[in-house]
């Protein structure tokens, strides 16, 4: 399963990925993000073994891009013109990516408040955008849109390009390409993933299940959901000991996150009983808190939904519930400028910048 | 010379680097970047084997991190506090996320005016930023900050920071990793960079020299100087058979490339002259379109000044200084989302997305 330099992206594992025909993969680049080391929180936590997987790095800043390079590529692969699928932001930006590489057109819903850094991409790259009033707040306007969805694909063709199992579940396979890259470099005990819908974790597990029945591998790392306590219903059901998520409202603030009915949940509940994990639910102001630290002690700048996964580790080890010589990798979902509203804010927290004149120096 | 993919960033060629004990080397897995082969338009062009190097997916989206890397790992060598250095944004961010992960201060004079897209970043990872009154305006004012740089730089033995081989030479010999990388995926007839100093051209000439030198390829690809007419100085002395460049005001409306008296430009007219190179300079208009035109046929977006290579192929091939068949390179700078007043000017000139009542969809 060793990966090739000279092959591109998530296709250096296309033996197992999906079937696609090599004129037919589309890449950017994505994947074989880095791993690197914690250089100064660990020390400070007690963690000599933290590491970060920076997905942050990937072609549109998020693990997303994976998943596009699979959807887009089964769309040629399906002869399909056309993709389709609703987003809140992160996946519409990468599909929209892709999608103007392979060719395809992307039709998608969005809500009618979508924040311009997020719309924008999808502008640039040309998609076809529907933004449609109470999108996002009328539950009966949702279950409506998503029937369009459905009805499109299935009347032009369309490929469906929504990044969830219950939906896409070939092109969420490219998910477990991090598995097996971080595998290639680290014997992890323990994986923290943010949990938005469920997919990305679902995915890594999958990913080590793999490497578990193909290679010397005896055990995979333990998977840990890591979710916002405005948003614990995977959480929630774990404490619980349900097997599926329980749903209701979310009053988390950090995008991404934001799942109240994460379509992924029931496999990601049973990823976590699998792998031996957990789950965490952290205060948002937990996130924000270590996203800064991340900037300042790291050199590493994402969203607050990449900061997640370190503000659970941190939870978690104040908490007994993993070790101080474990081997720890964060999941950093998302990069820094894809959040413009929050960049504002630590900005403005800042001292101002002080003006000199060049005598003054 | 051969990379190990279980080395961060840089340091896989540390052996090609200047000498930084493993203790001392920082990196947040710069390089690597990919190398895709266009999918539209070499085609459209009738450039079969056109290829574009992705500098703009490093850490902080700009080939600067390969730079800042070594810089503040050599602050560390040399038992350093700190950094020092002057910015127009790119190498500034970068500088400051790299310093931040080194735990080293970064010092940073800046102009009055500096947008905020560029500024926030230093913010973010807490350089020291000093904004100086008439600073990139009055010519006198310009010299006296030079001269603190230098002045802070002695007195403090702080890191001299600035991202050019007349300043930082050993530093900027990260650049030569380009070309490593380069060659280990294509044999390349051409490689189209953007010149603005002129350092990163002639560090990846310094690479190439240096496969020349110690493996098996025998002759480098021309290496072509691509810049504005706006701000032609190297393009002009190659015109004119000079090795200097000819200083002159910029009239580039195009961030990164607006240098009138490039530090490193005598070296790149050498590298033209050794490469069997020459220099394209093209209107910023040209720049735009091409910008315009990888975001919506290959996916790519990124800053202006990363679509000046290929504005420049375009141009050398329809003057019929490159033939079809060449492997052609266009190297990507930098990112889109360093440069928001285009993305700005791009979805102001799209459609609007219009709104649409679930009725009506």
């Amino acid at each position: 399963m060793l990966r090739s330099i000279n092959t591109d992206g998530i296709w250096a594992y296309s033996d197992h990925l999906p079937a696609v025909a090599e004129h037919n993969r589309v890449s950017l680049g994505e994947g074989q993000s880095p791993l690197v080391k914690s250089v100064r929180i660990g020390q400070e936590l007690g963690l000599p073994n933290l590491y970060f997987k920076l997905e942050s790095l990937n072609p549109t800043g998020s693990y997303k891009d994976r998943i596009s390079a699979m959807a887009v590529s089964l769309a040629k692969e399906h002869g399909s013109k056309g993709c389709v699928g609703t987003t809140s932001g992160n996946a519409g930006g990468s599909i929209a990516a892709y999608a103007a590489r392979a060719g395809v057109k992307y039709h998608v819903y969005v809500q009618e408040n979508i924040v311009a850094s997020k719309l924008e991409p999808m502008i640039v790259h040309q998609a076809d955008i529907i933004r449609v009033k109470d999108f996002g707040f009328e539950p009966e306007v949702g279950n409506r849109v998503f029937r369009k969805v459905l009805e499109n694909a299935e009347q032009h063709n369309w490929e469906l390009a929504i990044t969830a199992y219950a939906f896409a579940p070939l092109a969420m396979e490219a998910v477990k390409t991090i598995a097996y890259e971080v595998a290639e470099r680290l014997t992890a005990d323990a994986v923290f993933i943010p949990v938005g819908g469920g997919g990305l974790l679902t995915g890594i597990y999958k990913g080590y299940a793999d490497l578990v029945q193909e290679t010397a591998m005896k055990q995979l790392p333990k998977l840990i959901a890591c979710q916002s306590t405005g948003c614990a219903n995977v959480a929630n059901a774990w404490k619980q000991g349900l097997t599926e998520p329980a749903a209701g409202a979310s009053t988390a603030k950090i995008s991404g996150i934001q799942v109240p009915n994460p379509p992924d949940g029931a496999q990601a509940l049973q990823a976590l009983r699998a792998s031996g994990g957990f789950a965490e639910a952290v205060p948002d102001e937990d996130t924000w808190y270590w996203q800064e630290q991340l900037a300042v002690k790291e050199g590493i700048f994402c969203e607050p939904a990449g900061a997640i996964a370190l503000a659970s580790a941190v939870q978690a080890l104040k908490a007994g519930r993993i070790a101080a010589d474990e081997q720890i990798v964060c999941l950093v979902s998302g990069a820094g400028y894809k959040d413009a509203d929050r960049m504002s804010a630590i900005v403005k927290k800042a001292a101002e910048v002080p003006l000199k004149t060049v005598d003054e120096l």
